[in-house]
């Protein structure tokens, strides 16, 4: 067993579909849904919905995190999911989830970096 | 009011102060005190200790999150700070953190990428 690092994608987008931005509650079952999908283990988890609109979300899973904060005003959000390969290789889980989630908000991406960590 | 980015900070470091590596105990005392002292707002936290050491966790801020993740078995860490600057300028507040961090552990940095985002 020798130490493999993971990939840690970090985007921005936009997306025109507001209530997607606005309320944690539709991101929430979908991401429940690619976690079971891909077979992540969750082992914590914080969402937070702002007042104004808007909200913050982080996932703890085993192999790492993924958390996303939106800005319904400006049609943006900010999402990141970071896998370790600590027991499998998750780099292609990674980049699904991520298209999984671009997909969903039916966004354009402004920016993406992948660090190998 | 516009949109401002804010800093992402990532970074990968070694450390041979394997108790701080190993519980999150004193991870989050620390982590605690620097949120207060850099008068950030929590709105939520996960801690997770794995049962054969090393632990995971994500601080949730209305700025955005920090996270880490241990691998006392390699004498590593990974660890995020993203502070958003939507209603103040926080960039010198997550370079102060990461530093406050880094020497907590006695750290040796292998990686740090600073994305503005």
């Amino acid at each position: 067993m020798y130490y493999k690092p993971g990939l840690h994608i970090l985007s921005e987008f936009k997306s025109v579909q507001r209530h997607l931005l606005n309320s944690s509650s539709f991101f929430r079952k979908h991401l429940e849904w690619l976690i079971l999908e891909k077979k992540l283990q969750k082992v914590g988890e914080v969402y937070h919905d702002f007042e104004n609109g808007g909200f913050t979300a982080v996932v703890c899973l085993t192999e790492s995190h993924i958390s996303i904060h939106t800005w319904p005003e400006f049609e943006l959000a900010t999402f990141d999911v970071f896998l370790s390969n600590y027991q499998h290789e998750n780099d292609e889980k990674a980049r699904d989830i991520y298209k999984g989630i671009l997909e969903f908000y039916q966004g354009t991406e402004l920016q993406k970096n992948e660090i190998k960590r």
